[in-house]
């Protein structure tokens, strides 16, 4: 690479990812760093970002450096307010300059993205949005990012028009890591018929969830029901379950699903279920899409 | 007192609990131990026993001890089938002998009950469904007993009929103490109107689990919902979810509630709201009528 342009950072709760974007808008990276907000303070921040991407800094000059995710809350490096729906995702002019010591790097946050009733926030996935809206030029229907906490986004006229979070991966984490399931469940194996005849389970009786839950451990138990079923089947209902929810966002609208990996594939078999085909768009590709929108609109400013 | 009598044991997965029985009928304790069957070896369980309540026994005599919960399972001190239900509760004729060291004790292990269809097994409770028949002859009906992993049973001529498990206590505990939520809610407080409005809220959008919890955490961010209502709230959906998917067991039935302290309260209430006016009996009195009439059994069997 010729020359440093500008640096992109997604810094999450858990994990911190940059790329090293050079003139020619190629990038090179992620770097991943296990430094996510959750373990830093607010003068923890600079260190860590430079312990990732100093060396790759020029000196006598400075680059910038555009930060989407958790650590424009709080409780991270510096708060930037949310935007509230409906609006545009935020770009380059809603950064959020933040002071450093070291000259070399000019750090602006992207804020997140809010709504009133229901109370909602997202942090990180507005620049996803964008990122989707910068691949897809136009795009009017609905976007729907799986993760930790799974947002379903009605976007129109390049606006987020209103969105809603599901705990559905944090629920999937805690119930096949800490709780008495956890033996239950196979690391690895997928048992696809279990997961999607738990996803219409889900949606036909959503109130039996918990009910559901427990009949793994007794299936494990009296039914010796093998440990790949069960994690489909855990999998099934909770993903059936937010379908339920979410299908005002789904019903006889165009989806972009944007994630990766087996959670993705599993999102994208059960809306297939349900009649959607979901055009698939990579959760790390998008994220940076955005990041590069939001760089280019400062770019058009001067900045 | 004057004499042991025999030795009343209620071993579960994280709590040992022994009352020492004399002649006369009257129970002494519970003595407590946090030695639950997921901390033991098999040949841990003994000596757990003997520290509890070792100093006791009489010696040169044999002392019944008659246990019930998890210390039945293939994990536990050794494993007592489960017997199916359409039956009655397991009783004193159905408690398997473990082999001991020590002479002076003659240890009997409860079996649990298990269902086919659906899937579902129970340690412990069947002891209090016993115990339940004890304190109320003749009772047909249904029975709740909240927990870890809260239980509903139809008893019907002296017979559990039925039963279903929902993991509603264990939701609570991993959500309130391991989840992002657990920075939202307080420890203490309860916000009545909170509790009851989750319920409703549960019962009639079942589906929306998964995104009334993140909620929570929205609800914190952008309104400082007050930790008291959080933490009611997410007791109210994980309750209205249950009474939503147990419509069957208690609409049009007499009920009998067996528990305690806030739970058991929690409970009352959501069910209250439904039209229903449960008869409460107390969790700890329960289980030991429950190993009281299973003991009774045996002394009649001459045992």
């Amino acid at each position: 690479m010729s020359e440093v342009d500008w640096i992109a950072v997604d810094w999450g709760t858990t994990a911190l990812r940059a790329w090293i974007v050079g003139g020619t808008g190629t990038a090179l990276g992620p770097r991943r760093s296990d430094r996510g907000m959750a373990v830093l303070a607010p003068e923890d921040f600079e260190p860590a970002l430079l312990d990732l991407v100093g060396e790759a800094l020029p000196a006598g000059r400075t680059v910038p450096v555009l930060v989407c995710g958790t650590a424009g809350t709080r409780e991270g490096w510096r708060e930037v307010p949310y935007r509230t729906v409906p609006c545009a995702p935020p770009g380059g002019a809603d950064a959020a300059r933040v002071a450093t010591r070291d000259p070399r790097i000019d750090v602006r946050i992207l804020p997140g993205m809010s709504q009133s009733r229901p109370a909602d926030v997202m942090r990180g996935e507005e620049t996803q949005i964008a990122g989707v809206l910068a691949a897809r030029p136009g795009y009017d229907g609905v976007i729907c990012l799986p993760g930790t906490h799974t947002k379903w986004a009605e976007v129109s006229a390049g606006e987020v028009v209103s969105f809603r979070t599901f705990m559905t991966g944090e629920l999937f984490a805690l119930l096949s890591e800490r709780s008495i399931l956890r033996h239950t469940l196979s690391d690895g194996d997928w048992d696809a018929p279990a997961f999607t005849e738990a996803v219409d389970a889900a949606i036909a009786h959503p109130a039996r969830f918990a009910a559901d839950l427990f009949a793994l451990r007794a299936g494990a138990l009296l039914d010796d029901l093998p440990a790949s079923a069960a994690r489909a089947r855990l999998s099934g209902l909770l993903i059936g379950l937010e379908l339920g929810a979410a299908r005002p966002y789904w019903l006889g609208q165009p989806v972009i699903l944007g994630g990766e990996g087996a959670q993705a594939d599993a999102y994208t078999t059960a809306l297939g279920g349900q009649g959607v085909t979901v055009d698939r768009l990579d959760a790390t590709q998008i994220t940076l899409a955005g990041l590069a929108a939001a760089r280019g609109q400062l770019r058009q400013e001067g900045s």
